[in-house]
């Protein structure tokens, strides 16, 4: 256990929502340490949290527990869920959240068992007023916390039912800006490395120049790079590429190597 | 001790005020662990803060120093003071702000004399340069420093002149929203609990259907249920209350029980 | 050491980016205790930076790291830099944002050259992926993470080159607005104490009357007072004094001894 609990949802931080669930880490465990990977994901935006969950994994110590709430089915049946990959622990909503840190079959017949566990409130400290809308304090919180302290996946609760074929995954993402950062850069999700060379990057019907970085491209231009991300990025020198050319998360790229 | 320190303010997060709070709060505490609740209060909104407060306790861990700051009185002669109830000990300007956390016959003489303190900035740690304007950082946090590392509460002043009648309280408050959450949810300071079954609702003279968790709303209906703070709320699935009803803080409402 | 880390910077809260700083200085640090003091900076204002750096340090213990990342020029060849001074360490770009930090004749000649090391990629831990564009993440994080954990300023690359003079600095800044806090307030760099008596402020043509506190202006006017950072501020009581005024930072102001 490394004790690090990172808190990754589209809560914001106008409200206490996240200091609840701090407060309930810091009640169960209190030798964890809760850093915040961001509050403000868009609303329900389950792939761009699957997407900076990835990102994160390689940067925090073995045995880090990710929790994290992006969950527009709360209160339905969708299942909660908590398991070990990558060296480290994730709980949340079964909804494809997860999809990008799972091993990279990707289908999770390939995590054994004993490393999946659905996760069952009955199976938790009793939460003190417990309601049917909040499970970021109310479920996933106790069990991160569970889960910190040292206690195994299988104190929180039971396999995965036989016939269930393991976590839910989004599907086919095809080349796209996954996420836009603050800056209005335009992140994609598809992988590049510096020894692949430039990329022919084309967005809108426009062909991209390729830059090393920021400071080579002329003021204004839009122009594409490698990220530090490892995916391909789109951006604007001083200025913001999602609005110079009007594009949102979702949007198709053409990424080709070789400019 | 539990070691926690939460931090409650209006002072938002864009300068680095709630920052150096905490650098008071690990020169002089070096063990405390400071957890944000919000620092987004709308500004000066005491009640929002007295409401927040509330619903904080029974996640944190006893012990916990509550350190709540929303002053539109900061620099007139309002009282600072410090208390325990509830198991926890709480910090900040005599406002009214505590209201909700006091035992529940909420006059202040049940508190034992030795659990409430005013305090005196002569009490406390030298502060490096002193402001007339930034008790947070001068006043406050020195003071919920002490107490995180253990010292008695009579370490931060004395007792309450005699003749005064406790802590400031805020009126009484008609059912009402009391404050609306980002999503535009507007939840209201009416306790409510799954036994009671369903409540009829009213609002700017419309009654409201009733649910039990957002998902069994009509999209774009306005509806009310029992929110995960143990009180009424009203929202609009996939969409904002707040909006929908054209209705800020303060608004009334009307709620009995049956449907 | 302290084991306390600030970290100030321009990246906003919106991605995760601070959240993978504290990634990787809770993988190289595990004592390290993050404190944010705030990442809402103007982007790329390295003046509202060094304003606010300046401020921090007499309210954080003896050996806390600063960790400091505005950074315009990230990519091109200006350097990262580590040093000591006032009792506390440094790490960041090498652009001016330490320059209120730096011993009063401020040329950095005077730092002990044992004091003030440059930053070599080279000479600190393995970065899984490092990137061109995120040197918070793969370059001072985990310099700071090293500073934070105990090793000296020798670890983290050279002595700055023979002949070069020291840190950069920013030049000569006339009294003025320096930075714009959430409220509103104009907070000026001209120094000023409560024994200085009122100070006779103008800018933009007007004269503004001296109050002690913000309690004391009438409502809605503008007036000049001694701040909490201990330098002049201008302010509108329940209002903004920026939007009053129709100022922006680096405002010019004229302040004299004497109302």
């Amino acid at each position: 256990m490394s004790g690090v609990v990172t808190l990754l949802t589209d809560f914001g931080t106008r409200d206490p929502f996240v200091g609840l669930m701090k407060g309930v880490l810091a009640a169960l465990a209190p030798a964890a340490r809760p850093i915040d990977l961001t509050h403000e994901l868009p609303p329900q935006d389950v792939a761009a949290g699957a997407f900076w969950l990835r990102q994160s994994v390689p940067y925090f110590p073995r045995g880090t527990v990710h929790l994290a709430v992006v969950d527009p089915g709360v209160g339905t049946n969708r299942r909660a869920v908590a398991f070990e990959a990558r060296g480290q622990l994730f709980v949340g909503p079964d909804n494809g959240l997860f999809t990008d840190v799972l091993p990279e079959a990707s289908a999770v017949h390939v995590l054994d068992p004993a490393r999946l566990r659905e996760v069952l409130r009955a199976a938790l400290p009793d939460a003190r007023p417990t309601s049917a809308t909040f499970h970021g304090r109310d479920v996933f919180s106790p069990a991160a916390a569970l889960l910190a302290r040292g206690e195994p996946l299988t104190a929180l609760g039971p396999e995965l039912p036989e016939g269930r074929d393991g976590l839910q995954t989004l599907g086919e993402r095809p080349p796209r800006v996954e996420v836009i950062d603050r800056f209005g850069n335009l992140i994609t999700n598809v992988p590049w490395r510096a020894e692949d060379g430039p990329a022919r990057v084309s967005i809108r019907g426009r062909t991209l120049a390729w830059v090393r970085t920021y400071g080579e491209a002329p003021f204004g231009a839009c122009v594409a790079l490698l990220g530090s991300f490892g995916t391909v990025e789109i951006a604007v020198r001083e200025g913001s590429a999602a609005e110079t050319l009007g594009v949102g998360p979702r949007e198709p790229v053409e990424i080709l190597a070789g400019s």
